[in-house]
């Protein structure tokens, strides 16, 4: 139907079908979701994209990192799509990507596709919202996905869980003491690079770089089982991307001669569908379950205080798993 | 048995006995819990208690106040307790009240009681017991039940499901523009007090409350469908707490008197209900759901490509209401 003709389209590179899939998928209209699960059920995972979180404070120079990065990589021959998660910017209403300008010359590369993810406030849904994006997209041919997160928010643990590589960005701070990122940030990292290591600051870059090194020796290890390497960078003059990337293709092979790549995928997949289950468990109680004769009794007794609400979950909740045991 | 026992003992006013349930509910163990939900089945609701929330940044003097209005009321002849939230405190591993001088005179008071909630840093899990310890408190005859958080975090709307009455305490900034507090508080106070309206401090207080005032014609109305009120007070001097302690009389008057009072009660029980609800088929999901026969089948197929998370989630959410519905 026209699911099948959208993902035709999308696999010959129609740009347009692929921003009406994301659209779908992003959707919050009952309809559209049901299209969306419908698409979503046809997509096949694909082992040969790197998913690439990209974390740090505001001012860190995330946007002109992912433009170099993603120009380089591009030049390689490579497909690069950005999506930016930002579940805290919700009261200004914009999102980080707001103004596309911020990578100007990225967004209009035709191998390039940038793209904010959209706020509605609830960190749970921008996640599942993300994660769905990214089998469009790789679907659509990219194989280097950017996923860009605040790196001060409740979302880096959820941009953690979705990608391959998580790599958190600093600044040369010149000091020792843990810039105004979040705590435990550090410990998830798979790579750290300090931005900014030009001109001036290229010294204190230098510093930070190693006094990480040496913090780095203490808290542990990333995800390949090694201690975090931390890189240095100037996204503005181009500079340290080889390193980086050669670096992250090393992190990439170890851990599919390991397995432990698709171990991590296989997970990250598995844990995403329990997520839908308990939405949409969470939904049915909520609408279908609380509007049921028997429940509308149980509230009934309650409020004349001849129950209470422990004994009355206990009976709700066994109607809910009880039937489900039997079987 | 036990529970009855323990219940007993709490009515007759033993405070090792009342510790001793308190802890049950906040115990993370299996036996704990299923100790303190035979204990919670048991306990009344009353309607004769008044539930203060207490919010305002750090610095604005909560602890002070509480312990003025308490020793207040206490004077009066209530008995008060004193719960204090804080789930972004994890990382320190203190809590607000972790040294208890701060309410010198109200701690040691036989009248009064005083209690930080433990920190497991999952706000529903907070709010849960929180809840939960209130019931225990008014079980044993604590007729004045403050409930204290930090006005910067999230925990501020679960503690307004909780109390019968939102106070949030500003500082004189002297200034109009909003002090520090989380966008979306003062909208939904019940009362707002300027703390501090003391010495050289006066005159800025008074421009303060001018200044709320004002603002509160515009941004609307407290649960009492009135124009919250904007109060001053000195904590320190123990200053315009006749005045609090007669506006929060009357405000839960006029809502026993139009019924709202006991439909807000009933309501914020439900709301309670249905999220321990949640939060046990959350867990049957995760616990006994997931380890299946057919489950860890449909989990083998999305392995080995054959089948989609989106295709697999439908599936296994069916097995979970389709039985419900049957009945």
């Amino acid at each position: 139907k026209n699911i099948n003709n959208l993902i035709r389209y999308i696999k010959r590179g129609s740009r347009k079908h692929l921003a009406k899939a994301i659209t779908l998928v992003e959707s919050t209209l009952k309809k559209d979701q049901m299209a969306a699960e419908n698409l979503l059920e046809k997509l096949k995972p694909n082992d040969n994209t790197i998913r690439i979180g990209i974390t740090g404070v505001p001012g860190v120079g995330k946007s002109t990192f992912i433009e170099s990065m993603g120009l380089k990589l591009i030049e390689k021959g490579f497909k690069v799509a950005v999506l930016a998660i930002d579940p805290s910017s919700k009261r200004t209403g914009g999102s980080i990507l707001g103004d596309k300008t911020r990578m100007e010359r990225l967004s209009v590369n035709m191998n390039a596709f940038i793209r904010p993810t959209p706020n509605d406030g609830h960190l749970g849904g921008v996640a599942k919202k993300t994660g769905e994006t990214i089998l469009c997209l790789e679907e659509f041919g990219f194989n280097i996905i950017f996923v860009e997160t605040m790196g001060v928010g409740q979302a880096e643990t959820a941009v953690y869980d979705m990608v391959d590589i998580f790599i958190v960005l600093l600044l040369p701070s010149g000091g020792d003491e843990l810039q105004g990122i979040k705590k435990g940030i550090i410990e998830i990292a798979d790579l750290i690079i300090v931005n900014k290591a030009d001109n001036e600051l290229k010294k204190s870059a230098e510093k930070t770089r190693l006094d990480y090194r040496n913090a780095l020796q203490i808290i542990g290890r990333s995800r390949a089982n090694e201690i975090a390497d931390v890189l240095m960078c100037s996204s503005l003059h181009s500079i340290g991307f080889e390193e980086i990337w050669d670096n992250v293709k090393k992190f990439i092979e170890k851990r599919k001669i390991n397995e432990r790549f698709y171990q991590t995928r296989d997970s990250q997949m598995l844990k995403r569908m329990w997520n839908i289950i308990s939405h949409k468990t969470n939904e049915y109680i909520d609408k279908d379950l609380s509007i049921k004769p028997f429940v509308r009794k149980i509230i009934d007794e309650i409020k004349n205080n001849n129950l209470s609400i422990y004994r009355a979950s206990k009976i709700i909740f066994q109607y809910i798993s009880k039937k489900s045991i039997d079987i």
